[in-house]
């Protein structure tokens, strides 16, 4: 009976994620769901990519985190919308928690959203808030066995980022490994070797994280025309 | 209605909780729930606990992971007894795992077991499966903020090793603020910062260890002979 509980909020919880994937579909919003363990360097990883883009997109970003507003803080600058939601506990955000920061954003004057998701890579890949893409961030110090030891957010993740690439030198990371096992996992992500605190890689990232912005918008364009 | 199935079912995991802490503390032995983010080190650190104590102490070992048994096979070699628990997707270990696990296992013949929790920094915390004591396990590369972001385990936690500080010349990890976090979090916690890779600070950790394996060994002896 716990069982099938858990199933029905899951349920409940994919049937709200539709609604938001609907109404960020309409306005021709590429949205991406990112996911780490805590600490992958995320916030980051974002402050880099909305700095460097800023004004080119506008950002709205929804901020989960289980009780402070310091990941917020340090994106307020580089986003043109950005809400808060303060878990209080809870391990990761649901797509209720999403519709309700989407109704405080502005978002006909929005090009991407980027949810940041609590720092867990366990369950955060199981609720589906109308992402069009989850992104899995894996750090090079977690080590290289992790896609296969938490395959379910790296079975799904469009893309996969591999940040701290900075500290292959001091680490046992098994960077052709990884790949390898990733592949298997996951076929289809894209797989991106970044140090957001140094740069390196961080223009292909920046390159696929355009395409798609662009992509999104032409969908909506011409089911608009349609 | 959900918030209050949520805590029936934490109310019943503390009672089956208490349970298993009875049967440990009647056999003496020093129980520790390590709980750290994925990749902090939890296996390695217990791979050279266990090699440099195994002449001295016989460790069980309960091995939480969700799908693999990588890590059980890293440390069977070091423990008198080990049994994995795949919790198939299960974002934490709970009271009763454990309690079926303790019934596999050769009490006593055993001085300490070790239970190393599923890799994450939240929801392992909120389940007490009987243990002595909550060690938090927190890397140096994941970043000082940690314990402010995530404070349920830190909080908790009456150990907390700082891991991986062979990685603080390449970090920006800041180790008084974080110390000093910490205290105001847990005014009590020993805190020890240790690289398990290159044993810095393990001498540390490993006195803590054996002061509290004789603590709990001569309580329970306090017990029977009254």
């Amino acid at each position: 009976m716990k069982v099938i509980l858990a199933r029905d909020l899951l349920g409940v919880n994919t049937v709200k994620g539709e609604n938001n994937r609907e109404i960020l579909e309409k306005k021709g919003l590429l949205t991406l769901n990112i996911i780490s363990s805590p600490g992958a360097g995320k916030t980051t990883l974002l402050e880099v990519t909305m700095k460097s883009l800023k004004n080119k997109y506008n950002f709205g970003v929804i901020e989960g985190d289980l009780y402070t507003s310091r990941d917020a803080l340090r994106l307020e600058e580089h986003s043109h919308a950005i809400v808060q939601i303060n878990t209080c506990g809870m391990c990761h955000l649901n797509a209720d928690m999403v519709a309700r920061a989407l109704k405080d954003m502005p978002l006909d004057s929005l090009d991407v959203i980027i949810i940041e998701n609590v720092g867990n890579l366990v369950c955060p890949a199981a609720f589906y808030l109308g992402e069009t893409f989850k992104v899995a961030v894996l750090s090079v110090p977690e080590g290289s066995d992790k896609p296969a030891k938490y395959p379910e957010l790296f079975k799904e993740a469009r893309a996969v980022i591999i940040n701290k690439s900075d500290l292959l030198p001091y680490t046992d990371f098994d960077l052709p490994g990884c790949v390898k096992e990733l592949r298997q996992i996951n076929p289809r992500a894209e797989i991106l070797v970044v140090s957001a605190r140094t740069g390196e890689g961080m223009d292909q990232w920046i390159g696929w994280l355009e395409v798609n912005v662009q992509q999104i918008k032409q969908l909506s364009t011409k089911e608009c025309l349609q």
